[in-house]
C-alpha cells in the first residue's frame, strides 16, 4: 500500500490523452474479436518505409552505425537536406542551421525549451495538432488556442495574431504572461489548410512586430496536393526568412513514421541553445536511422515517394465527394495532408440535424457508435481542440481506395 | 538582420553544454590532423551492438517493422524486460509497470514531467550524471546538487535526504520551493559507487517519511564489478519496494546506445499520468529498434555481454593501480560502471602538488593539457557538478586495454 500522499505536477491534470491513440486502440481490439475494421483514424500513411530507405538501415546495421552520433545530427544527413531545400524550394539553407530531431516531437521539445518561460504563451489554431499545446504546459508556458474557422482559412492570421497577442506590463502574472510566440501548421492537421506565401509574410510581419517568434510545421510538406501547373500548394516560410523556426519530419511524406526522426531549421542566432538543449535532452538520435534517411532523397526513393502522394491526392479526391453527398459538412477543402476535417451537425439531432440521436449527441459519441456498430474507425474533433470540436471528426485517408469504397459504402447504409 | 530582440527563455542561461561531448569533438579534430588520441572521456562501450541483436534488427526492417508502435512500448519487450527482473534479480514486475522510452533520457524527461512542479526541487548527489538536473531545469523545478564525499560513498544518504529536504510553510517561492524527490543513481556516474540494499533501504524510508519520491537511476546495472562469491554487487530498489521509479537503459550493459532505447519501471497509480506524457512527447520509440532489443535476453547474446562485463572489469582492475601509482588519488573505487573519479590534487601546483602550474591550475586545464599536448581524452569533473570539481577527472575505460596501456606509458612520461 502507498503510504505518500500521491501528487502529480499540475500540469498532469491539464494534459489529455491522446485520443487518436485510444480509438486505435479500441480499433485494434475489436479486430482481435474478429471484428472488420477500417482504419480512418491514425495520420501514418499506411506505405510503411520505401524499400531502399529500409534497405539503406540495414546496411548501415550490417556495417556497425550502432553508436552515439552528433546531437545536431549527422552530418551528412543535415547537408542533405540543406540540398532538398535547394532542389524544391529554391532557398539557400545552410547545414549548420538544421538540426535533426527524435521526430517532430523533439523538434517541438526544443523550441518550448528554448523559447517559452514560464507562464509565457504560445498562440495556436483551434483546431490544430493536440500535442502542441501540451509541449507548452510541459515546460510551465501555455498554448492560447485561438478558434479558426472557414472564414480565415482555419488558420491564424495577422489579424487574428495582432489582436490576440498579449503583453503584460512588465509584470508577470499567472492569470496569463505574455504571448512570444505564434505557431502555426501548413498544410494543417486536422483540415489541410494550406497558407499561402502572401499570407505567411503578413503573418510573419504581424509576429516580428511584436517581437515574437513564428513557428511553422511543416511536417505535412510534399503531401500537398498539387497545384494548376503542377507547382507545390504550400509554400515554405524559408522562402521568406531566415528567421522563422520550421519543424519538420522524415514520418509523412518521406514515409519513416516508425524510425523518429525529424528536423529543425533555426535561425543562426538559436543554433548554440539548441544544441545545448539537445544534447543534454537526447544525447544522439538514432544512428542508423538518420544512415537510411540518407536515401530518402535519391531520384529513386522520391519517385516512390511522389507516386505515394498522388495516391493520398486519388484518395482525398474520392473521399472528399463521397463524405459531402453522404451529408458531411467540408468547410475547409484540404490543399494537402492526409485528412479531411468533417462538420457532422448535418447528420446529428443535438444540432438539428436529421438523424435524431441516433448517432450520438456529439462527435465523441458519433465516432463511438460508427466505431463500436459499424466497424469505422475515426477521430473526433475534441483531439484537436475546443472550438466545435463536438460538431467535427477528422477522416485520414491513410488506408487504400478499396477499404475506403467500403467505407463510404458501409456509411450509405447507415445514413439511409 | 534580425530585428527581433532574441530573447530565449531563462533556463537556457542555467542549462550548461555536456562538456564531455565538447571533449569528444575536439579529440576528433585532432584526429583527423594526424593526431592519436587515446579515447577515456565517452561513457560509450567501445564493443558496438552484440551480433544477435543487430541481426535482429535487420530481421526486422526486412519483416517491414517501419511503422509506428505503443507509447508504452512492444508489449513483448515490457514482457521480456519483466522476465529479467525475475531471472536477474528474483522479483516479480508486471510488465504493465514496465514502460519503454527513448534512451534512459526520455525516462528523464516523463519523470520530470510527471513528478516536479515549478520551483520544486529534486535532491542529487554532486558529483552526478550532468544533464540530470537539466531535465528538471527543463521544467521548471530544480535539481539541487548536494556535495557528497567518500564519508558517504559519493551516494546520497538518508542523512543527506533528511538535512536537505524542503518544505516551505505552504507558500510557493521562487528562492527555493519544496523537495519533492530524490534521485540517486547505483551506480553512479562518475565515481562508479554503489548503493547497499541496506542503504537503498534507508534511503527509501527517508525519502517517503517526506512524503517524497525516490527516483534510482540503474543504467550502469549489469556492469558492476562482481561480489566475492559472483553475486551481483548492485542491488535494484525494485527488490526492495515497489513505490520507486526506476530509470533503465539499452545502452550501457546491452551495448545498444545508438539505438536510442531505455526503460521505465513506476508505480502502478503513477502509470496513466505517464503514459499519457509519453503519447504527448514521443507518440512512439523506434519501432525497430525494441524488436532487435528483443534478443538481449537470450542466453546468445547476454553471454557475449557477460564477456564484455568481464573485460570492463579487467580494464577497470588495471587501471586504478597504475592511476594512483601515476600520483592520482581516486577515494572511491568503483564498484561497478565503466568510469574512475580521480583527485589530480596531488598532481597540480594549484593545491600544493609536486608539479607547480606546468599540468594547469584545474582539472580543466589538466583536461586541456592532456588532450592537446599528451593525445589523452579525459573529462573535468565540472561536467559533474561543482564540489571539488577542480580537482577531479574522469577516466572512462571505455578503450581496449592496448590502449589504455599507451595512455598509462604516455602518463608515466609526463608525470616523470
Amino acid at each position: 500500500m502507498p503510504t505518500n500522499n500521491k501528487r502529480f505536477a499540475a500540469r498532469v491534470d491539464d494534459i489529455q490523452p491522446f485520443r487518436v491513440v485510444e480509438v486505435l486502440t479500441r480499433a485494434k481490439e475489436l479486430e482481435s474479436l474478429g471484428r472488420d475494421i477500417v482504419h480512418m483514424e491514425a495520420g501514418e500513411p499506411d506505405f510503411g518505409t520505401a524499400l531502399p530507405v529500409i534497405e539503406a538501415g540495414i546496411e548501415a546495421l550490417k556495417n556497425g552505425a550502432t553508436y552515439y552520433s552528433d546531437a545536431k545530427g549527422l552530418r551528412e544527413l543535415r547537408e542533405s537536406i540543406s540540398l532538398y531545400y535547394k532542389s524544391d524550394y529554391g532557398v539557400e539553407i545552410s547545414a549548420e542551421r538544421i538540426m535533426i530531431t527524435p521526430g517532430a516531437s523533439g523538434a517541438l521539445l526544443l523550441l518550448a525549451g528554448l523559447l517559452v518561460d514560464r507562464d509565457d504563451c504560445v498562440l495556436m489554431a483551434d483546431p490544430g495538432y493536440p500535442c502542441n499545446r501540451n509541449f507548452m504546459r510541459l515546460v510551465e508556458g501555455k498554448g492560447v488556442l485561438i478558434p479558426v474557422t472557414a472564414a480565415n482559412n482555419f488558420q491564424l492570421t495577422a489579424a487574428l495574431v495582432a489582436e490576440h497577442w498579449h503583453k503584460p506590463d512588465g509584470v508577470s502574472s499567472s492569470a496569463g504572461g505574455r504571448t512570444v510566440a505564434a505557431l502555426v501548421a501548413s498544410p494543417a492537421n486536422p483540415t489541410g489548410a494550406v497558407i499561402s506565401k502572401a499570407e505567411l509574410v503578413s503573418l510573419f510581419n504581424a509576429v516580428e512586430q511584436q517581437g515574437g517568434y513564428l513557428l511553422v510545421d511543416e511536417i505535412y510538406h510534399g503531401l500537398d496536393a498539387k497545384g494548376k501547373n503542377g507547382e507545390k500548394t504550400a509554400p515554405s516560410i524559408l522562402e521568406i526568412t531566415d528567421q522563422a523556426f520550421v519543424i519538420n519530419s522524415f514520418s509523412k511524406y518521406f514515409g519513416m513514421t516508425g524510425w523518429r526522426l525529424g528536423w529543425l531549421v533555426a535561425p543562426d542566432w538559436a543554433l548554440p541553445g539548441l544544441e545545448k538543449l539537445a544534447q543534454n535532452l537526447f544525447i544522439s538520435m538514432s544512428t542508423m536511422a538518420q544512415h537510411a534517411a540518407l536515401k530518402c532523397f535519391t531520384p529513386q526513393t522520391r519517385d516512390i515517394l511522389d507516386q505515394r502522394r498522388d495516391e493520398f491526392k486519388i484518395r482525398r479526391d474520392f473521399l472528399l465527394p463521397a463524405l459531402r453527398e453522404l451529408g458531411f459538412i467540408i468547410p475547409q477543402e484540404p490543399a494537402g495532408g492526409l485528412y479531411i476535417y468533417a462538420d457532422i451537425s448535418q447528420l446529428l439531432g443535438a444540432f438539428g440535424g436529421s438523424f435524431g440521436d441516433k448517432f450520438g449527441r456529439n462527435s465523441q459519441e458519433f465516432c463511438l457508435i460508427m466505431l463500436e456498430q459499424h466497424g469505422l474507425a475515426i477521430t473526433p474533433g475534441a483531439d484537436f481542440g475546443h472550438h466545435l470540436s463536438d460538431r467535427y471528426v477528422r477522416f485520414a485517408f491513410t488506408t487504400g481506395m478499396d477499404r475506403l469504397a467500403l467505407a463510404v459504402r458501409r456509411m450509405k447504409e447507415i445514413f439511409r
